[in-house]
């Protein structure tokens, strides 16, 4: 960030701080609006965030309003007068409104779209219809788009015309007679060739394009990995509707990970547009309790198994300090495994068909940790341990537990890292999403897996 | 996907297996050149791959190359002779050329160079220079650029003379005499203008810029926070280099978010860009094992603990029945509050500052999780357990129990919630990674404190 930016920012906040209404509104008006929403976001105080609403103008904060989390939309917009909010409306680019209005409630929604000229609260209920996780919710309308049928300066006319009311030229789509986008050209091609060259000439073919009831994950991906700046949205009858933007894509790519990364550990709902300070307490407590209730009592099999064997712990107290090793070692390996897979799911790296591929895979990774942990254990217990002389029964010897705790060990590691990677591509199968049971609930079911394992093997091999 | 473009996958995947060259460069021809890269990359046999490269033309196989997952680059290289490496790689963009450079042996990247023309030579090496995970290691070098001084007509000329070398036009940088970034023109402005205009009258100013020596997430979050197209990348002098362009912004945010979850999990290294499948078991080993050991010794802290305590077990076996239960709830809650913060910190919503805050948000959040699970817990033991008739000694009565256990889970809870929270932000202070102490590093620590936490709360409340 240039050092003027950063110094706008903090004259920005002093302002507020020092309610001084006049230096906030000019620097509001210099500072990047991007900037401007970080500051808004960052304002703990009921109080600053009412100052910056009453005296930011309308027009800037029309641009801040999209950059928001969406739990702040509705409490901002409802300190403007009405007149106010259709002005900060109109100046919004239709995606952006469709996404404002899905953050609040009905009520204001309804009274909102009652403020939007016709013609665009017409457009407005139409996307509305739309999933907000869906290409048709993401999509905007404001595209430059052409008849197949113009010539280059005609489709220069046209676009010129259009201006005002197209969001992005870096691809212009092309349509045929039935509105279905059959090509693509670049502002240069039209600026750079002859200007009666026929643009069904110079076009590309549309080689990507989604339905709008799509999911917005899939859009993005085709933006990603095909390097498009703009990916045609398609009706039913392949009818040009509009189009994500290369922008709009990283915007969902970003909100995506935020999400896998939850659901890694352990969170559910779909907040991530949210910041962390933002978003209260409560709505947190929301967010991880149900997870911690359900593996609280997935555990609790865990210490059943543990009570089970009372009289393994009876005989030979000193395994209990093998017994958190390794049990947290299967949580350890399990847990990497499912990131691993679950991640390679989600960038679309992995099929149904691969589960025996993935299975056999992890088998000899797993064996191969699970050996080399082991053989570091054992060596601990045979050639490190004695020296502290703790007591053991007389027909247990060092290496002969040793051998016993690393063979557990082993065994442990390599089953929980086949489970971890296995469960997320079965839950898949199964229609469920692979994140749910991720890290944590795997960390559970090795646990409980853990103790069967380490009380039989010591059991046996300790001859207890 | 289109159905026609899933049909050619399959009769390109067909082809391979059929060994017939006429069809799979039929195919290879028609088919995009990402998914022509995913089918190369999906490839499990060395005869498979090598019958691809061999009938790949070049050309098409310099589309292909950029797409490829690290770790296959220099296999794939080597197939070809010197005169069709050079021809390929003549054929790729300056940072894709860089990158693919920075994938391949030393010895092997000398001898490539070698095959560059003199000027191509020089620049690769210059941009060779910067790191691969710099702004200046992922630039492009063919930007649209005009001076200030020119007219529309005249930067139309200048532009359309290099438009051969030249990577994108959504937004053309102006410079100043010094080479300095000053300004920033879209096509569409050049394009819709009278020819007369001055340059300098409707350009835009460059708000951003950022350093080639800058890290390649820096650049693309400015990308993403400011919805640019392109960032033009400076020297110390502030000279224009480059440009960061969307796309990159993309795909280096898209390889970041990878590496923060695999760094949750525990998995070390950067080699994110490559896929799950392709990684050969020995990659994976090395990334997981270095982890796990220390974990595993780490782990045996909590053992230690255990140890210590025999004669609360001895007194009172039915508490291993909780154990597990209350170790586990603090190392998954430790893990969720530890996951927020480090994606907080990652998408840079949280500074140093705000330590005081995000600990007091999360001691509230902790304190109600702990307690609310805590009333569950000890809802089950008063009026679930009895029913199982379990051994209590006599003077330890159920609802004693209960809110024993009860007492240490939410301990435990709140503790794990609050270090959990503020390991990463004092390890981002002390200059640590602070994924590096995520989720296995904070459940292996809380396991241990919970286990004093349990042993020590149920003596004291058992009287034992």
């Amino acid at each position: 960030m240039p050092p003027e930016a950063e110094e706008a920012i903090v004259t920005l906040r002093d302002s507020i701080e020092a309610r001084d209404g006049s230096a906030f509104l000019k620097t509001a008006e210099e500072i990047h609006y991007a900037d401007l929403a970080a500051v808004y976001e960052a304002l703990d105080e009921q109080d600053d965030r009412e100052f910056f609403l009453k005296n930011v103008s309308p027009e800037r904060f029309s641009e801040v309003l999209p950059e928001l989390a969406d739990n702040l939309v509705e409490e901002a917009l409802n300190q403007f007068r009405p007149s106010q909010q259709r002005e900060i409306l109109e100046a919004t680019r239709d995606d952006d409104l469709v996404d404002i209005l899905q953050d609040v409630s009905d009520k204001t929604r309804a009274r909102l779209l009652g403020l939007l000229p016709k013609e665009d609260e017409e457009l407005t209920r139409t996307l509305l219809n739309y999933g907000e996780d869906t290409a048709g919710g993401r999509m905007t309308t404001k595209i430059g788009r052409i008849s197949t049928d113009l010539t280059v300066s005609q489709a220069l006319d046209a676009l010129r015309a259009d201006l005002e009311d197209t969001e992005t030229l870096g691809r212009i789509i092309v349509t045929d007679d039935t509105a279905r986008p059959v090509g693509m050209v670049r502002l240069r091609d039209l600026a750079f060739n002859a200007r009666d060259s026929s643009v069904s000439d110079i076009m590309r073919p549309v080689e990507q394009s989604i339905l709008a009831t799509a999911d917005q994950e899939e859009a993005a991906n085709l933006v990603l990995k095909y390097d498009l700046i703009i990916l045609p949205v398609v009706d039913e009858s392949g009818r040009l509707l509009g189009a994500i933007t290369y922008d709009d894509a990283m915007e969902i790519l970003e909100e995506e990970s935020t999400e896998d990364i939850e659901k890694i550990a352990g969170l559910t709902g779909e907040q991530s547009e949210e910041s962390y300070l933002n978003t209260s307490v409560l709505i947190h407590f929301r967010r991880r309790f149900v997870w911690l209730l359900g593996l609280a009592f997935l555990a609790i099999g865990a210490g059943y198994v543990m009570l089970r064997f009372e009289h393994v712990l009876d005989s030979v107290f000193l395994l209990s300090l093998f017994l958190p090793m390794v049990i947290a070692a299967g949580g350890n390996t399990g847990g990497q495994a499912a990131t691993m897979v679950i991640r390679a799911m989600a960038l679309g790296e992995l099929e149904d068909g691969n589960i025996l591929k993935v299975a056999w895979k992890e088998l000899r990774l797993g064996a191969c940790l699970g050996l080399l942990l082991a053989v570091c254990i054992a060596a601990t217990v045979i050639f490190v341990l004695p020296a502290f002389r703790p007591t053991l029964p007389q027909n247990v010897s060092f290496p002969r537990l040793g051998l016993s705790v690393a063979t557990a060990l082993a065994l442990q590691v390599t089953t929980s890292t086949l489970i971890g990677a296995l469960l997320p591509l079965f839950a898949r199968k199964g229609k469920l999403d692979p994140a749910v049971i991720a890290a944590p609930a795997i960390t559970t079911i090795v646990d409980a897996s853990g103790m069967v394992i380490y009380f039989t093997v010591v059991r046996a091999l300790l001859g207890l």
